[in-house]
């Protein structure tokens, strides 16, 4: 997986448990691409602050996502999704019965709620 | 829900978050229903000790769970998760095709791995 990708994951996952600066500024520099030194000007916070808030907040999602593993479960209940979504789309190809279409609807719909 | 049943869920899921010891001790009171005095004598820590950890642990839990509302999302899929098991089983009655009951099968099979 892409490596900002993954950190962004883990900044949905964990991001809570971050202080409301240490999320702005991950926020900033993993999901909305900005440079240190944008970021140094918009918290008016020094760049060599912003790197090291940066770097430490990194080590904790990476302990936190070691401990928890909600990225990679959620990897895994994609997946699972995904096999049951191709199924229903399968089933419902081979099916013409009106009441039993509804059934496999409200199926799909409560699944992509998952 | 019983909160004895909740602290232990909030146990499965922020568990690895607390110390070896705070996690044997939140684990001997509240999955193996021991006393203060048992487990003093099993871990050789005072009983003023052990209720200390285990307030201050609970206290722990609450604050990850008000952060990552794990046990409540998890509410959710089980109940996402039994809607759509009664929909297959409403399906399966509803079919007779070997092919059909096979896919309807191999979902139903998914959905418990979820």
């Amino acid at each position: 997986m892409d490596e900002r990708f993954q950190i962004s994951l883990m900044l949905d996952y964990y991001g809570e448990l971050l202080t409301d600066k240490q999320l702005n500024i991950m926020n900033l520099y993993y999901n909305d691409d900005l440079s240190l030194s944008e970021i140094s000007e918009i918290t008016s916070t020094s760049r060599q602050a912003i790197f090291d808030i940066l770097k430490r907040c990194l080590k904790l999602l990476r302990q936190y996502d070691s401990k928890l593993k909600l990225v990679e479960k959620n990897n895994i209940i994609l997946e699972q999704k995904k096999i049951v979504m191709d199924s229903l789309k399968e089933l419902k190809t081979n099916i013409n019965n009106e009441k039993n279409l509804d059934i496999i609807n409200k199926i799909t719909e409560t699944i992509s709620q998952i």
